[in-house]
């Protein structure tokens, strides 16, 4: 099977997309799931345009990575002399096996961007590769504008790929910068080119014209054996080419290897995963990966799918990690419910009344907007307080939260009153806000009777409006993501009210470290029963 | 020029779609925008299946048809006879010149499915189509699964194409109803298909590939000249191919053509209205049609574009009836604010002092957390404030918010004091949390002195933390979207508070319908002087 190498530019290009903004956090996170989907080439970001890329790159360091290789991006020189060109530094500087150099193809661009002569860009592609070479970097060019270029002047865009190749590129790399190209085009205009070229060819499309999947695979056909794109799309305009997309036909439908067989079910998680951290919510009719991908509504098709699911479905959804949908009578995986569990060393399975009835649960909440998939502590703790009857660390009793503004000055307050084994505790505190405020009133509350309370901190806060229509009056989801020493964990409150959602994934967050910190102290007293030290355990019983 | 025939399916396949139900009143609507488009074919529903189709079509007739052919749609006949056969009998009580039926062409489908032998299946699609054709009918022969059924079963595929064309069939359709296939499959099955009939062709495809348009223009460029599709790719599970953007390619890029030159600028508002009426919100990134279709947000690429916007649009935006947008972003620079500045006419050139304070203000804000390119209005209240001394349409004096809860209730109540043109007012409201109280009693307190405040409702709202280390104290940014009859427009705002945060955006949401309604009330009185109203302006000189 022929090797398909997979470049991802989704903290790239992908950050381009008008409303997506990565923290370097965010950039780790997506990189390291990136690197567990086994693709081949993560870009990290251009260091030489903006202080939080460069900041990416020396955390990443530090990343184990098990199957990427990092590539830095910039252009090729602007100043005289490669050496003391900021953009080239800035790039070794980035410390990457791989970096990624755009260069001028088109001669428009020469003339009225750069404004310099023709010669001259020829001279900095090849000198500007070189330079990166001589440095021991595997250097991807990528010829920026290479379709445009070609139909405004063949004879010098085929000489600036002849540039990168003097020079040492590894790989060429076509680019339909502006997305505007057709398949067949592409397929032409590669045949073309190729022809003077003895360096390992590859793709990157925009979906302008909606054809980014279609003229990438036109130019896989064509000979090219890396393929730029972003994870869902993402990207300037209209995005560019998606890779998910691509790894689903390059794959299953046209008999490429792109990435080990048992990671394609990845793609639909992976999906969703990246747009949870984009902020922004994957479209349900998603090809391969959408809610709706493989929902079906129609009396007709319905019927039929049941009797052979080839009958309206182009792959069994499996393969890609989704599931088949029947809108209206939902039916869904109590296997995977049944797995879940397992996971947990929780008794269940397929055919107890407990797991019906759970999954009748979990579907009524995911219909009321719950989402489990980024907030695995509650999910936990769903099944726990469903199957093993987890009795409550505490009670509520009550809570007010006062916001005040006046003279510019704005005050939070919380008071809350809490019941722990039957104590009654009422406590009040400030904070920057109303559910900070709250948070902290919290802990005030419990900490003298679990002060392991202490070590942890919330991580991350993310709202999303769930019914966008509603505006103000919407329903909301909170997730949270709480950290201590030794591990993160995510949970989650839905209501139309976004203190009550708050203080939902709150309770859970807290409840989940106490469960965690009981097993671990169980666990701990039986192996090394000397260091015992007093608990938080003692006051609970 | 090679004329393609459009057929629009957006109020039958598209109505497939989850989520998406249209009423008939809402059918109506979107036919008369599509026949204005210059459509040639409108397929209105299913009269079979359901009542609601059967209505639509009783009222469709009153239309005034100006371009379109209304088709209706339905299977071939079950029953023993056509003339008994209940569903083709509701094709010819719709009355509409143009009838489209499918039939079975993959034999999994005839044996399984329909379970009937592969002999009865040919004669029933023979029978349907004459049957009709007797009636007066122009017969469009959709055949479903053309694509898989070729694959599974070359020589039967072929015979029931060949049965639809003795039948009397006036265009046979290749469907790729699970949309599994790629466009060199379709260019290459099309090709020998064609060879055996000699009856106009035509292409109906599906996203589920992500491939929809390109294996649509590939069918053209086999021979089809019949495209069908629905308005914004509207279909069941990832979607129909996407009209829209077929349209664009085989007229702009292909050199077809398929609605008059001049319609071509209606493709970007028609694809927003219906957008619209099927109560969907259009993804930004829609190619030719999308918000950020044209957008422009790297600083290089604001550069070049402001030199020449070829240098980063594949085509004029105008032509499509769309709008080149300059996003502000930590990614630009000055040129992208002077330019900004312009497109909302106000006096700005590079060099000068103002245009330099106003982008070290910007960066200051952007550094804070704002992120302008979600929120055009709050970037144009900010560059009227600071270069035309806006003056504020009201002050706040305070405002304080509670929220308890007890026995499981929790009760959200905003009181706020404002002032407008020296006039203190005070006012309470309720709310579904904070921010919906807070809004409530904004408009409460504002109402009186501004009528029109009335026609605008949030329509989105979005939380964001910035500072994910800090959990529940991070900085919070808080992105609304308002709307009212002629617009939408977002506002953000940024604080460690979210109820500071979105009292911001509140704040700016209202200010901005103000400013703008104020600006086409002087146009209003201008042109139509007569005419004048009481309005809200008069509150506040």
């Amino acid at each position: 099977m022929t090797r398909i190498d997979l470049y991802d530019t989704t903290l790239r290009d992908g950050a381009q997309a008008e409303g997506i903004s990565y923290s370097v956090r965010d950039k780790l996170h997506i990189a390291e799931r990136l690197d567990a989907l086994g693709l081949h080439y993560i870009e990290g970001g251009w260091p030489g345009s903006n202080p939080k890329d460069a900041e990416f790159f020396r955390q990443a360091k530090r990343l184990p990575w098990r199957n990427a290789q990092l590539a830095a991006f910039g252009s090729t020189r602007r100043a005289a002399h490669a050496a003391k060109d900021p953009n080239l530094r800035a790039l070794l500087a980035a410390e990457t096996r791989v970096v990624t150099i755009f260069g001028k193809t088109w001669d428009l661009h020469v003339r009225n961007v750069l404004g310099i002569s023709l010669q001259d860009n020829l001279r900095l592609i090849e000198d500007s590769v070189r330079f990166l070479k001589r440095h021991g970097r595997t250097v991807i060019y990528d010829a920026e504008h290479f379709f445009d270029g070609y139909k405004a002047n063949r004879t010098y865009a085929l000489k600036s790929l002849e540039a990168a190749a003097q020079g040492g590129a590894d790989t060429i790399v076509f680019c339909d910068t502006n997305g505007g190209s057709l398949p067949e085009e592409v397929t032409r205009l590669i045949a073309d080119a190729k022809r003077g070229l003895s360096v390992p060819l590859g793709i990157h499309t925009h979906n302008d014209s909606d054809l980014a999947v279609a003229t990438s695979i036109a130019a896989v056909a064509a000979g090219c054996r890396q393929v730029q794109g972003t994870i869902n799309g993402y990207g300037e305009r209209c995005g560019n080419a998606n890779l998910v997309s691509l790894i689903a036909v390059l794959q299953l439908k046209m008999g490429y290897h792109c990435v080990p067989e048992e990671k394609l079910k990845e793609l639909t998680p992976v999906a969703h995963y990246v747009a949870e951290i984009s902020n922004v919510s994957l479209p349900t009719n998603r090809p391969f990966v959408g809610a709706s991908a493989f929902a079906h509504k129609g009396g007709v098709h319905v019927n039929a799918v049941m009797k052979d699911p080839q009958t309206y479905e182009h792959l069994d959804p499996a393969t890609v990690g989704n599931q088949r949908r029947v809108l209206v009578s939902e039916l869904s995986g109590r296997s995977s419910l049944v797995l879940k569990a397992q996971e947990l060393a929780l008794d269940l399975s397929k055919e107890t009344p407990a797991a019906k009835r759970l999954l009748k649960l979990l579907q009524q909440l995911e219909h009321e907007g719950y989402h489990f998939e980024a907030a695995e502590g509650s999910l936990q703790l769903l099944l726990k307080r469903q199957l093993e009857h987890l009795k409550p660390f505490f009670t509520l009793e009550g809570f007010r939260i006062m916001i005040e503004k006046h003279d510019h000055k704005l005050v939070s307050e919380a008071t809350i009153t809490l019941r722990v084994n039957g104590v009654l505790e009422q406590t009040a505190a400030e904070g920057h806000g109303p559910v900070n405020a709250l948070d902290n009133a919290i802990r005030k509350a419990l900490r003298q009777f679990y002060p392991r309370l202490a070590e942890m901190h919330l991580s991350d806060f993310k709202v999303r409006v769930l019914d966008e229509k509603a505006g103000t009056a919407a329903k909301v989801r909170v997730l949270i993501e709480s950290r201590d020493q030794e591990a993160s964990w995510g949970t989650i409150g839905v209501s139309e009210n976004i203190i009550e959602a708050s203080w939902q994934a709150l309770v859970d967050s807290v409840e989940y470290k106490l469960l965690k910190d009981q097993k671990s102290d169980v666990r701990g007293r039986r192996s090394v029963k000397a260091t015992r030290r007093p608990r938080a355990r003692s006051d609970r019983s």
